[in-house]
């Protein structure tokens, strides 16, 4: 049977998604060990894609085949995850589903705090960045920077050989009180490029460069025209639209 | 100068508010160090009270005097203090105030979640408690426990040798999606005393007991009649009131 999984974790701790050799401290590689561990059989996890080191989910999706069945499946595997991993849902999907080809969108929020002192609380998930930002100015470079684009100039991956265009569908950027959220959905996204628009976002919003220099910097496709890449810690992945 | 300081912190990994001989694992501990890094001054912090391992804090209050006058000495301390202790907010106040000795009143607030699953984002503040609970009769409990009591029977201490009479002036139970908030006022309480509180009425609204046992328990001064004692990762001072 094909299983559909839906994730919440705290990526804190983690080196990423994507299982390394020691799977100690990859999710793919705790995820898979707690599904040996709660039925024995033994799996290959297909997420919907990577998530960076540090990087959070709400909505993270991956699929995975059991042999044999199972009752209450999520709470048994649940049971074997350290606290900061939950898996939210868990249903059988069709043998043809997979979490990273039947991808259609996908949601990202990156979230930062703009008072003066660091929350104790939310900093793990929140990035502190105490900073007067123009929001209007924000959201006319977001505009700018939505759409069908190439976006090799947000991409850390300089030897990319695949195609760096996408779709980037929308750019919403919420205030609530000293919390700023950049809310992105699109088709797919490269290597650190939610982080490294957001950086280049916020330097529009700092008066560093200006909503119309989006055009020339998405031009360049030079990653050394785009603004900084902004700490892990402030992204969550919210959902995956298939 | 004598200071006013109000703190935030995040208390899963301390042994509470007092200082120990070790003083890495402990608010007060790694407060006087932080000052003492900054300023060169050794000092002495009074804290509102003690809080326990684990418990955090949204407004504990804590006063303390240096020798000399430092600007900005706010973020210099700051500076100095671990991610999850953060004063946010510093004053000189009369050379009379102390922080624990001109308590009016403090106030608590436990929070559980019975949702499900244990949300990861939320699991250091909120206690996850799945369990169907009945909030109006946990309301008419509550109504018993407020008041002018001796409040023995939710005291931990079992050698408390000084007056177990507190006037608890109100408890609000807030209900907000899964997630249950227990708000206590008073005058002060004892060890544990929130803790044991709210266990005691969450047994109410289990089912355990009824409301109108609150009288007896109050009445049997038994610490073995009241309920359990949460766990401390629920609990926060949220305010302390002079």
């Amino acid at each position: 049977m094909n299983y559909k999984i839906v994730m919440e974790y705290e990526g804190t701790h983690y080196k990423g998604w994507q299982r390394q050799l020691s799977t100690q401290n990859t999710i793919q590689g705790v995820l898979e060990n707690a599904i040996f561990e709660a039925t024995g059989e033994t799996v290959e996890v297909n997420g919907s894609g990577r998530t960076d080191a540090g990087v959070h989910a709400l909505g993270q999706t991956a699929n995975f085949r059991l042999k044999n069945n199972y009752d209450e499946l999520m709470d048994i595997i649940n049971a074997k995850l350290p606290a900061d991993i939950r898996i939210i849902s868990c249903k059988p999907a069709s043998e043809r589903f997979h979490a990273r080809l039947n991808v259609k969108s996908k949601t990202y929020c990156y979230k930062i705090d703009t008072s003066p002192k660091m929350n104790v609380f939310t900093r793990r998930t929140i990035n502190h960045f105490c900073c007067d930002l123009d929001i209007e100015k924000m959201r006319l470079a977001a505009e700018r920077l939505t759409g069908f684009h190439d976006f090799r100039a947000f991409c850390a991956n300089k030897r990319m050989k695949k195609s760096t265009e996408r779709n980037l569908y929308s750019i919403d950027i919420v205030q609530n009180g000293s919390e700023i959220s950049f809310i992105y959905r699109g088709n797919g996204f490269l290597y650190n490029m939610v982080r490294i628009l957001t950086g280049t976002i916020i330097e529009v919003g700092m008066g560093k460069t200006e909503p119309e220099d989006m055009d020339d910097i998405l031009a360049s496709l030079d990653r050394s025209r785009a603004g900084m890449t902004m700490p892990a810690r402030g992204l969550t992945l919210v959902s995956v639209e298939y």
